[in-house]
C-alpha cells in the first residue's frame, strides 16, 4: 500500500527559482523530486502547501509526496538531507493522516517579511531584509491604522499580480502584526488563511508607501474595494520574505 | 593637513580571505584599501581593530586611514557603500581623535558564537552558525562552571593557534555569557581586553566539548594552567564567529 508522507522545509531562496518546477532554473519542487527519484527508485511528484517566489524563504513550508517505498520516514529526512543541496533541508517527516494534502488542508499560512531602514545597506542581511533607506522614520501608527482596516474576509483581487489565476480572490486575513525588534529593523507578520499571487508583498509595499505618507489609511481601504491592482502599492522585493508556517487543523479523536 | 578617519564595518566573511591583504583571496583590508585609493587618488592603508580569519562577519569591525583629501566623513560612508562588494559595508565614519589607533587605543572587544545544535542543519543558517548535531542535549551547566573559572587576567597559551605571533600571552576574560535563544540555538558572548589568534574559537570548541561531557570544568581549569595548546579543546569553525563590538574609553572631557 502506498503511504503519503509529510515533509516540513526550510530552505534558503536566494539562487533558487522559487517552489514550482520549472525550466528557467533550480526549484525546490525540483530537488526534492530528483532527491526522491533516487532515493526509492520510481518518479515521486511532490505537492507543496505554498508556491512561493524565486528568492522568497522558507523556515516552515509544508509538502507530501506518495510512495511505496518501505524507507522510514526519519530515513527519508535523512537521506534528503545528505543528499538535497546546502540550500534546502528537510526538518521533519511523518505520515500524513489519510485524505491530507498540503495546500487544501491547509487552514492558515504565516509568513514574515523584514525591512532596514537604516541609511547604510547591511552585507548579513543582504538576502534576508529589504533595504528602504528613508529620510524620515516610518509612521507606524498610519500603517497599523491600514492593517487593521483590511483584516477580515474580503476580495483581495487589487493586492494581487497580475498573472494570478486564482479562481475566487475572497480571502481572510487574520493577523497582520508590525513589530521593529531593534532601531531600524521592521517585522511585518502576516497571518491568513489563504494568500492570492504576490499578495503578501503587495501588502508590504502598500503599508510601506503609507507609512511613507505616499497613502492615507482611508485611501488605501477604497483602493482595496475598488478591486483595482493598478491604483495599490509596489510589489516588495521577493527576498525579505519568509514563509514561517503553514497551519492544519488538529486531527479529529 | 591629514586627518584619520575611523570607520565601523559589517561584513559577511563567507568568500572573503579575513581582514588582512593577502595573496589567496579576496580580503576585507584590500576592498577598502582598493575603494579608498579610488576616491582619494593616493595609496591608503587601513589599519583595523581586529584580524578577524577567512569566515568570520562582522557586525562592528573599526578601522581607520590616514588621507589628505576633504571628502568628508559622510562622504566616504556613502561612496565607500557604492563602491564595495555587497558583502563589505561601512555603518559610521567620524575624525578620530588625536592619536588614536584601532587596535591599541582599544579597551575591549565582544565577540558572539553561534551554534545549532539541532539534528537537521539549517540552510538559512549555514554560513552564520556552527551545526553541531548532538545526539543528548549540552550540559549548560559545566559550561558555565568553566566559563566562570576562565574570567580575569590570565596566561591564555593553551588556547591559542600554533602560527600565534603575540609577544604577551597574557589577556583578561570579562565575560562569558552562555544563551538559548531558541530551543537548539546556542550563543556565546565573549568580551575581554584583547585576544590571542583563534582564542574565541578554541575557547568555543572546548566548551562544546565540555558540554558533551569529555572534559569537566577542573580539566579546562588545569589544561588552561598548563599552557599546552595540544590538551585543550578543537577550534570551533570560523563562520560561526561575529564580531560585534570594539569598545574604546570614552574621550577625555
Amino acid at each position: 500500500m502506498p503511504r503519503t508522507v509529510r515533509l516540513v522545509l526550510e530552505y534558503d531562496g536566494t539562487g533558487l527559482c522559487g517552489w514550482q518546477r520549472q525550466e528557467n532554473g533550480p526549484s525546490v519542487q525540483a530537488h526534492l523530486e530528483e532527491v526522491l527519484a533516487r532515493m526509492t527508485g520510481a518518479p515521486t511528484p511532490v505537492v507543496g502547501a505554498s508556491r512561493t517566489d524565486a528568492g522568497v524563504h522558507a523556515l516552515g513550508q509544508v509538502a507530501s509526496f506518495e510512495t511505496a517505498s518501505r524507507i522510514p520516514c526519519d530515513g527519508f529526512r535523512m537521506g534528503m538531507n545528505s543528499l538535497l543541496p546546502p540550500s534546502i533541508a528537510v526538518l521533519a517527516a511523518d505520515e500524513a493522516p489519510p485524505g491530507f494534502h498540503p495546500r487544501f488542508s491547509a487552514i492558515g499560512k504565516h509568513y514574515r517579511y523584514s525591512l532596514l531602514t537604516r541609511s547604510s545597506r547591511s552585507p548579513l542581511l543582504r538576502q534576508r531584509a529589504w533595504h528602504r533607506p528613508g529620510t524620515a522614520a516610518l509612521d507606524l501608527g498610519a500603517m497599523r491604522e491600514t492593517a487593521a482596516h483590511l483584516l477580515g474576509e474580503r476580495d483581495f483581487s487589487a493586492l494581487r499580480a497580475a498573472g494570478c489565476t486564482a479562481r475566487t480572490t475572497v480571502r481572510r486575513l487574520d493577523e497582520i502584526a508590525i513589530g521593529e525588534p531593534e532601531p531600524h529593523r521592521l517585522v511585518i507578520d502576516v497571518r491568513g488563511n489563504a494568500f492570492l499571487r504576490n499578495m503578501v508583498r503587495i501588502l508590504v509595499g502598500t503599508l510601506v508607501q503609507v507609512g511613507e505618507g505616499r497613502f492615507t489609511p482611508a485611501q488605501i481601504v477604497e483602493i482595496v474595494e475598488s478591486g483595482d491592482r493598478t491604483r495599490a502599492g509596489q510589489t516588495a522585493p521577493a527576498h525579505g520574505l519568509c514563509l514561517m508556517e503553514v497551519l492544519y487543523a488538529a486531527p479529529a479523536e
